[in-house]
C-alpha cells in the first residue's frame, strides 16, 4: 500500500507513495478539511484544479448532519459528494470530545449529545467502524480517546491503556465487515487498476480495500508516548496517526511529541499528524519523519480575510491594501492570484461578499497544496533541509494565526 | 448601436442585439445584478461560463464601498472586478431612496448618508455622470427620483417633471465629458472592433462610446406615465427604461405601467425594465416590448435555499428532498444540476456550507438566462406567444418568492 520513494539524509523526512481505492496519493501531503461534506466554500472541480490529492471528511458532522442513514443512500461519502478521489474520515472522537455536550466515556464507547439539537447518541470502536465503513472512506480512523491540554499523568496513562484497547476492537471489527464483504461478493482475482474502477462502480469493493490507521495519544508525556506508540504499532495498522497534538500546547511540546513516537513507527507505514498546523510546523513535522497532515487553518483564516504568503499571513482587510494591485502572493499560479488584486479582495472581504473568502480559500489551499509539492521535489532532490531553513527563515508567523488551529 | 432583428407576429416581443464598447448583447437579456463590484458568490470566470452578457454594477453602493477613488485607480469597474464584457451601472438614485439615511431631495440633487457608516454625500446628476464615467460602464443611467408605492398623483407629477429636468442635465453632463475625452485623445477614424480592443486597453475610449439610458417614471398613473415617456424620449437617449415599477404594487400595475409608456417608445432602441422580475413577468414584459431585465430574485433566492425550476420555485430544505438523488432541475445543463444531488445541496444549504448557496446560485442564474436564450430562440421562430403560454400554463409562482424582489 506505501512506498518509500526517497529519504531525506540531515533529516527523517520522506518522500512516499500511498495506494487507495480511490487512488495514488504522493506524500508528503496536506488534506484539505471536508468538515461537512463540503471542503469550505470550495467544490470539487476546484479541489481538482488544485490537485487536492485526498480530502478529510469528519465522521461527528456527518453524523449530526445528514446523517448517515443518507450517505449509505448514496452508497457512500464520495458519491454524496461528489468527490471521486480518495477520502479519509475520522473515528468522530475528536469532535465528540471538543464539541458535544454530556459526554460520558465507558469501557464500552462514549455516550453524548450533538452539539447541534442535542440528539442522545452512542458510538463505540465498532460503531465508528462501521459508520467509515458505511461512509466508504478510504483511509479510516480508529476511536481514540484525545486527551486535553493540560492533563495530568495519571488520567492520560489510564486514557492511552483505554485507546489502545479501543483501536484493537475497531480492528478486529473492520476485519470482520470486510470478511462479510468478501463473502457477498466474487471472490476472482483481479488487479488494482480492476479494483479502483470497481472502487468507483461499487462501494462495497472499496471496503475491501479501506486502510485503517491506528492513533497513539500519551498527552505530553515521553513515557506514555513511547508506550502509546509501541502498543499500537504492536497491533498492526496500514498507517499511524499522532493524535493529541495541536491541542493548545507549546510548540516544542509538539514537537517532542512526535519526537517520541516517531522511533517506534515502521518505515514502511505512512505517518499521520493529526489537526496540523501552521506552513512551518508542517516542515518541521516533515522533518521529524511525518507524511500526512490535515488542517483548517488555510480555510478558517481564509474566511476571516487571511491569506498565506511566503514571508507570512497578510490580513486583506488592512488598509494599506486599499490601493494595492498586486495578488495576494506575487507569481503565485493560483486563480485568485492570477486574475485579481489585493485591493479588489480587500473590498469583497469588508463589503462581506462571498466571492472574497471564496478567492482567498482557493489562494490559501493553493499554497498548502504547493508547500508540500515543493516539499517532495526538495525531498527527491537531496534539498529538503535547505528548503525548510529557507522557508523558515522567511515566513515570519503571527500568534494571531494559531488561535484559531482548533 | 441596437439593431432590430426580428418580432413578433403575435405580441410585442422583440428580438434584438446591441453593442457596446465591451461586446455586443443579444436582447431578451437579463443581466446578473453585481452590487457590490460582485455578482454574489459567483467568480467571472462563472459568468462567462454561464454565458452571461452583460452584468449590473451598483453605483450607491460602490460609491459607499470601496469609494470611487479606488475604482478610478484601477482604470475603472472592468478591471476592478476583473469582468471584461458589458456593464451597466445604475445612477445610484434608486439606493439613495431606498437604503441611505436623511434624504434630502431639491432640484439641484439629493443629499443623503450612507447606509453602512452615515457619511454625508450629495450626489446631482452631474456627479452621477462623473462617477458613472469613471466606473466606465458600457451603458449608464440618468440620475430619476424613484417614487415608492403607493404615491400621491400630485407628488408623482412633480417628481416626473423634475426626473425629466435630471434626465436633460445628465445627457448634457455626459456629452461635455464625452467631448473633453475626445479632445485629450487622438481623432483617428477606428472601427468598432479597433474601438472594443481599445475599451479594453484604455477606458478613457471606452468613455467615448459609453452608453445612456432615459428613465421613466410616473409611479402608476396612465397620464403621468405617458407624459414621462414623450418628455424623456424628446430628450433622446441610446435606451429607455421603465423605473419605480416592481416596487410593491400589484402585478397588473406593474404590467399597465409598461403598456402606458411602451407606444411612446421608439422601436430601434433598446427598453429596459428596471428590477424585475419572476421568470413569468419576464415573459409577460418581453411580450409587451422590453428587451432587458435584471433582478436580484435568482441570487437572493438562492442564498435562502431556493431554486427555480420549470414548474416554479422549490425550497431546497424541505424534508422531502432528504434522499432525493435528482438534480434541483432534470435535463439542466448547469454545473450545479450536471454533478450535485437535491439531497446533498439540501444537507450542504441545512449544514449552512457555502458550496450550497453557491450551486443553487450558479443554477438560477443559468435558468434565468437559458429562459432568455430559449424566448431569443422563440421570436426568431415566431414561436414567441406559444413558448410564453407553454411556460406559463406549467410555473406555479409562489408568494414568498416575490417578497424578497427588492
Amino acid at each position: 500500500m506505501f512506498e518509500l520513494l526517497a529519504r531525506d539524509k540531515y533529516s527523517k523526512a520522506r518522500r512516499g507513495r500511498l495506494r487507495t481505492a480511490h487512488g495514488v496519493i504522493d506524500t508528503p501531503v496536506f488534506m484539505p478539511v471536508g468538515t461537512q461534506g463540503s471542503v469550505k466554500a470550495v467544490s470539487p472541480r476546484e479541489l481538482r484544479e488544485l490537485e487536492a490529492q485526498i480530502v478529510l471528511g469528519n465522521t461527528y458532522h456527518l453524523l449530526v448532519r445528514p446523517g448517515i442513514d443518507v450517505i449509505k443512500h448514496f452508497g457512500g461519502l464520495h458519491r454524496f459528494m461528489n468527490w471521486d478521489g480518495p477520502i479519509l474520515t475520522d473515528s468522530g472522537g475528536y469532535q465528540i470530545f471538543s464539541l458535544a455536550k454530556l459526554r460520558k466515556i465507558s469501557e464500552e464507547g462514549v455516550e453524548f449529545q450533538n452539539h447541534v439539537d442535542g440528539t442522545p447518541a452512542f458510538i463505540s470502536p465498532e460503531i465508528a467502524m462501521e459508520i467509515q465503513t458505511t461512509l466508504g472512506s478510504d483511509i479510516a480512523m480508529v476511536l481514540d480517546e484525545c486527551t486535553p491540554y493540560p492533563c495530568k499523568h495519571d488520567y492520560a496513562a489510564r486514557s492511552v491503556e483505554m485507546t489502545t484497547r479501543w483501536a484493537k476492537r475497531c480492528k478486529e471489527a473492520l476485519q470482520r465487515r470486510k470478511e462479510n464483504v468478501q463473502r457477498s461478493t466474487s471472490n476472482a482475482q483481479r488487479s488494482i487498476e480492476e479494483d479502483q474502477q470497481s472502487a468507483i462502480r461499487n462501494p462495497q469493493s472499496a471496503i475491501k480495500r479501506q486502510l485503517l490507521f491506528g492513533i497513539i495519544q500519551g498527552a505530553t508525556f515521553d513515557d506514555l508516548r513511547k508506550a502509546s506508540a509501541q502498543a499500537i504499532v504492536d497491533l498492526g495498522f496500514d498507517g499511524y496517526a499522532i493524535g493529541g497534538v495541536s491541542v493548545g500546547e507549546p510548540q516544542e511540546e509538539m514537537m517532542r511529541a512526535v519526537e517520541s513516537c516517531e522511533p517506534f513507527l515502521p518505515a514502511d507505514k505512512p505517518r499521520y499528524a493529526m489537526g496540523l498546523g501552521t506552513p512551518p510546523q508542517m516542515l518541521e513535522m516533515i522533518a521529524r519523519g511525518i507524511d500526512m497532515f490535515d488542517c483548517v487553518l488555510p480555510t478558517r483564516l481564509a474566511r476571516n480575510g487571511t491569506g498565506f504568503t511566503p514571508t507570512g499571513t497578510i490580513n486583506l482587510k488592512n488598509a494599506d491594501f486599499a490601493l494595492d494591485k498586486s495578488p495576494i502572493e506575487e507569481n503565485c499560479a493560483c486563480y485568485a492570484c492570477s486574475e485579481f488584486s489585493r485591493s479588489y479582495i480587500r473590498h469583497l472581504v469588508k463589503a462581506e461578499e462571498i466571492l472574497g473568502l471564496r478567492l482567498i480559500t482557493l489562494h490559501n489551499l493553493h499554497f498548502y497544496l504547493d508547500l508540500m509539492k515543493q516539499a517532495r521535489t526538495a525531498i527527491e532532490r537531496e534539498e529538503f533541509d535547505e528548503f525548510r531553513r529557507g522557508f523558515a527563515s522567511k515566513y515570519k508567523a503571527r500568534d494571531a494565526d494559531l488561535a484559531v488551529t482548533q
